[in-house]
């Protein structure tokens, strides 16, 4: 951190700023000070997480606080070189194989899920999602079957033998979510930056992998701020990059995939990416499902339904009818993950 | 609501939607089709709201689907032509009497808190504000004096009889906030689509008035469908604009006054604006704050601290060290309020 | 300037930077080095700006390169202190007297603007605008009456004696500006960083005061960057703030009054806000006018049109049919303008 | 295009718009008129791209005017089912084969541009850029080498028998660009726009293939107006996303590659992606190549400079200091698009 103050600012008004870098935990000996003709610059030298940018940007002849050192350290590679793989009971090892997550957006029916889930399955996907408890815009909306949906994630898993995600809205709910079973939890873009929630996931023992979907226009540092929430209670935190709205009418979402390269190429933990929120436009979920793979994502988050036409939200961002594209599109990305490795 | 087929649909997929249509509750003498050589159009009479326009999308031949109706009709002019006013314990009628919403991002301790509501008090502002629970990007961060904050609010109310406004984060918090009677709960920009929360403070038993502020980039639509989630339970809703990010590195964020302007010419809902954080720059909160007023909001919530050079958060936002400018900028709120009405 | 270093960098890597430095006009004697256990901080003394910042970031062991002064230095207040005050041949002084600028988006006929100019005139605005020249999306729409129009425009000047503003788009109509001598020149949102056409205008001998209209998220320093290229030939630089697309479908765009009260506050130049482009809805325009008075601004720019129904372009953004709107509009921007200078 | 009106609008308001529509080309046989209860829904048969939506809007009882068919109908794919081709002399198929344009930002000297140019045809790419006009954002920097940069580029032209394309900045250049024979003419992102240049390109008798690139924050349905004006003149008009900036300071600009499946999927023209401007970090620029071309795009264009460390622009962006990035880069995209045809 390099805190900039006027030249003319004089020496009395640096002793009081030594001084409270002083109370703040940074004393003389922490301190680079280079004084110039225009500005004087003093450079913090440890950690200054704790340091409150703002509160120094405050005191008079102080034009800016700059932050240098990545907040997030322990999510860098600097930190952990090599990516963090996550094991799934399935034996899948997300991080290092490529994962397929596909599944209506709601849970409907019995026999909507299990159609479902067989499609899926068949299509050579290896995880099931489906959503139990749903945020929508509208609160007379259909919202879910909650505890039910969960029950019959449950089910299929067990008829089918895949792991299944779902996301988690409220800390009240771990119990259910704990009593299912449930391999993977997702914390879903409106509650990227719900503290009380991620803060009650982190204080969970014998975690679950959960998978945490960045929120609309939430930058890449409050994202890591939010993984890291997660990270220092439970490791196995996934991110999920599912785009941003955009003043573009053709789009719901744009998707933002320089954010799968930066987070692969500075930090360790897995990253997904989710084409069907980030269009909200099925023709092309599938190209942007292989650009993602492209720019380095560990794996998709796609939404399928056995018959959209009848789904009770998304449809328009589901796959297709009659599942005739999700598995040419499965080995694609397959194969272009091969690829990839080979490239 | 209009659908859009194409005229090559032929009069199978047309039936085939009429069907579906009757099943969601709009059978054929709720409908008004028109056949044009180049598109179907299909409007439908009644409330909408429960239908899903993404299934319709879904359909085949269905081209789009167009919303008409505003989804929180409640919330109108048309359906509330009054502007709505909420009384406080205190007199003051938000929503007629113009708000000024003065205090400390955090309250720090009984010291900082006490000499703030004095200076806030004497400057003329009627509501006291104070930061118990704070959301902080990096969770190692101060996050707040929490109950003990509460506790000082409740010692500086009965001190200088002033109503007092805090944010909640958490559902498990209600009790405290009932305790120490707190008489305006605000929900803040991380939590506007936080529907758990909102859910849990709509079942509330004699609530009080709630500030729910904008998230980043929420829509318009978003906002009010946050609101009509509170207001089903509570009318006392009060919305918030503080802006969003921007692509300028000038500023934290924009204030958004088109909001301001179109929520008050088309809702009844009081509406405040926090030129604070909608600018994060100090130098011009007082131009905002005056712009604000001339949009047509019903008040301020500004950022002040007795010390903002030693503010543990924020401090770049507050107004001033010595409060020299509150007090002109709240004598000239309310000299512009009162020409506004008469202009 | 700072460049930031890699402590680990060593002296050699530094040893090249200093030459480097060197060839680019600042010798070690204009340099404060600080070297710190993380990083070497190299501060540069002196006008930075002809530094191309991108190339140091792309040298080895360099993390990053933070401008710290303003490379628009003339256009701030440290250099002009005082606003810059435009006076126009009407006796007009824009930056000290309101500037109220009122009329069609297109020059449809003789008729229309007459009629037009008419009103304005009597409603109360000190300048006529009126397009002569129209950039339109779909080119196969209406373009402007183009030479006819600028004629039309000197009429109505020569008839209500008022100063008359229009777009140029094209250095190669320079000409036909002189020849019906256009009061201000007007460089649209388009053209904001159309430098070939800011160029040619600032070589002109004798030049008119020229409006720069911001362009779609056109950021603070792109502005004034492009604002100085003109500053450099010609100081008669007014600017407009004319809002940014959004994500919100509301809107057609958003103010930014943020940008209202920097620009007032930090630099000198005269700034207009246009709410009719600023908005795109007829119904807030009034109220964004006001609101940007209170910001700060030193006029308006808005539209309007003797009867919207039949506007050309860009009905939904005027005022009123029958301009009942104005009058009192005007009325209420140069009162809240009067007492703004009171408060 | 779909009119909506209220339905208490009655017959004489009714009557009123079909006049009006008569008067704009649209006589009542080409109406769909659906009275509803609360809305009259009148369809417009034909081509409506004439009619001005404001004028309409504007009109007492109008609620919305709605645009269903494409402005730019030449341009999708089913006005042209099959991809546009632009052959070059060099006998490279832009929309068939995959072009890989680089180069440098801009051209600094002949020794500079010669040993760019021999890396470039080395790694294996198959047109060479090169900037002799730049627009730089603070116009004291390096402008260019202009004339001498054409003659240069002329020259390593024939001297490694490779296309090469550069920037038209300025109408009054045309000359020049035809005096070098110029192999592809790029209009730049500030340029977007600019409908002068754009109209004067397309004036042009035998014109070169020109590069359309999109400019910030420029809508699907204004990159096609632009893209529109020229190919009317010119139909061997190629389009290149480069992103728009955003509110992440990670990031320049974030490249949109929902832009290029998009424009791939429902017109005809070739897209290129540019994701060194797209990013702005020179270590995600190749894994965003790659996500370009999985996203459907044509081919690449990536700045390059033999030495980066001594660019006089955009260095950070440069991908490396010695090539040994570019060859294996080709490589990849030249390995991923064959699979991607073969997928």
């Amino acid at each position: 951190m390099i805190i900039q103050m006027e030249a003319k600012a004089g020496e009395k008004q640096l002793e009081r700023l030594v001084e409270r870098l002083g109370n703040d935990g940074f004393p003389p000996e922490m301190l680079d000070i280079s004084r110039g003709d225009t500005f004087i610059l003093v450079g913090l030298k440890g950690d200054t997480r704790a340091i409150d940018e703002g509160a120094y940007r405050a005191l008079d002849y102080v034009l800016d606080v700059i932050r240098i050192s990545d907040p997030c350290k322990e999510l860098t590679r600097d930190f952990h070189p090599r990516p963090s793989i996550i094991r799934l009971g399935s034996g899948l090892r997300i991080g290092k194989d490529l994962a397929v997550i596909a599944g209506p957006c709601a849970i409907e029916s019995r026999d909507q899920l299990m159609k479902t889930a067989k499609l899926v399955v068949d299509a050579g996907a290896n995880i099931l999602r489906g959503g139990a408890f749903k945020p929508r815009t509208i609160h007379r909306s259909f919202q879910g079957l909650r505890e039910d949906g969960l029950k019959l994630l449950a089910e299929a898993r067990e008829k089918f033998g895949i792991p299944v995600i779902t996301e988690i809205m409220d800390a009240r709910d771990i119990h259910l979510f704990v009593e299912y079973d449930i391999d993977i939890w997702q914390v879903g873009a409106r509650n990227c930056l719900n503290y009380t929630l991620l803060d009650a996931l982190a204080e969970m023992k014998n975690p679950k992998p959960v998978v945490l979907k960045r929120g609309d226009h939430v930058s890449i540092s409050e994202f890591l701020g939010a993984a890291l929430r997660l990270y220092d209670g439970n490791t196995k935190v996934i991110l999920c990059e599912r785009g941003d709205k955009t003043v573009d009418p053709v789009y719901r979402n744009v998707l933002n995939l320089n954010n799968v390269a930066w987070l692969k190429k500075r930090y360790h933990l897995p990253v997904l990416v989710d084409p069907s929120h980030g269009t909200g436009v099925r023709q092309i979920v599938p190209d942007m499902a292989l650009a993602g793979i492209a720019a380095g994502a560990d794996g998709l988050m796609v939404e399928v339904h056995h018959k959209p036409e009848e789904a009770l939200c998304d449809g328009a961002q589901s796959l297709s009818a009659d599942f005739k594209k999700l598995t040419p599109l499965v080995r694609q990305v397959f194969e272009l993950r091969r690829q990839a490795k080979m490239l």
